[in-house]
């Protein structure tokens, strides 16, 4: 990519101011909801690595505890299913505004506004499913979790190393599905640490129950916060 | 999302500006590889879906007559994978660049420029993994598609219906992980016709070489060119 247009380089100096102003409202968020106790998650992944699956999980697990802010372009879909196991949920749209493909901390600031951060122990936002743009936008969080399906395949660390280098643990999903020979875990694993040495990773299959309780054990732990 | 800032409305004129001269760019494009007779593919879909494998199984086919311009953000993996096959490939790396997370229609023309178009029978592009900024971006193809593996769930058309409205063809990837019943065919199908009602649906395994004749089959049709 040789060819870069005065257009171009205007874009990024809007970025720039943008992201300058997002990072402030982000940590403003970060120490608000420290004070409060609030353990704040912010989940990141491809589409359909199994987000909202793992904060169903999470629910039955620990019910009202928690409350959800959900990112998607359109539908309500995610936020109804976690509705349906009486999880607060707050769903962005960012459709309306040109289908943003991230969410940025001043939308967060306002979704927590409105759903209320009293008698909480943890916040989740579920990003928008993408592995490049959520990651350029700190929404506050006091820990970036990236999900991926082993199904993605083994080099995406290395496609995609921003998303595995903000986030602190990575959650490798669907890992029923691995017997199908297909994929190496080890070379995923690998690569993980070739572009973030010091990101924990945990392995599990919501549909075996497997590996769910090393992520109960992390949330416990409050990494971030603690 | 109800609080959009000032420099929000920047952006988007900035963006609206750059999206007027990449579609101007992207137009050129098509016709002058319409008057050179060279087909030109756009292959868009999630991280990890399998644009690369389908454009081995392509190569494996059409040998010499397919050249491939790829997009990633990082890294010359797939250009690599492709060259062991001897399919002349050229490498975007938005990277050094910010990260960009789609391809735009004048790296496209740099890049066609390089690769040489003479007797050439199909260009490939493999664009960015990501279901959101890619369908923002005309790159000059005379066929979009759309690829979504079986994993991914259902409900992706309706979250990401953009991708899905551009692209005239749709390619359900992974068929082999079906039987694992998580997912339903049907409901995919389902929710792309709800999204796009006239793009056609394939449905291929790679690793089990199923349905790879129905895209040659369109591939020989050159819908869009001729």
């Amino acid at each position: 990519m040789r060819y870069k247009k005065t257009m171009e380089s205007i874009k990024i100096n809007v970025m720039q101011k943008l992201l300058k102003a997002n990072d402030a409202i982000a940590d403003e968020i970060r120490k608000s909801l420290k004070k409060k106790g609030v353990f704040f998650v912010n989940l990141m992944s491809s589409p359909g690595s199994g987000k909202t699956t793992l904060i169903e999980e999470t629910a039955r697990k620990l019910g009202k505890k928690i409350k959800v802010i959900e990112g998607d372009i359109q539908t309500t879909l995610d936020a109804e299913r976690l509705q349906k196991l009486g999880v607060p949920a707050y769903q962005i749209n960012t459709g309306p505004f040109g289908g943003d493909c991230h969410l940025e901390a001043a939308w967060i600031k306002t979704a927590i506004d409105e759903l209320g951060m009293d008698d909480l122990e943890i916040l989740f936002v579920e990003n928008i499913g993408n592995l490049v743009c959520p990651a350029e936008f700190d929404v506050g969080a006091h820990l970036n979790v990236l999900l991926i399906s082993v199904t993605e395949g083994e080099d995406k660390p290395l496609k995609y190393p921003l998303a595995f280098q903000v986030s602190k643990l990575c959650v490798i999903t669907k890992m029923d599905l691995l017997p199908l020979k297909h994929y190496s875990l080890a070379k995923l694993r690998q690569n993980i640490k070739k572009v973030n040495p010091a990101c924990a990773v945990i392995e599990v299959s919501a549909h075996d129950n497997v590996g769910l309780e090393s992520w109960f054990e992390i949330l416990k732990h409050k990494p971030g916060l603690l």
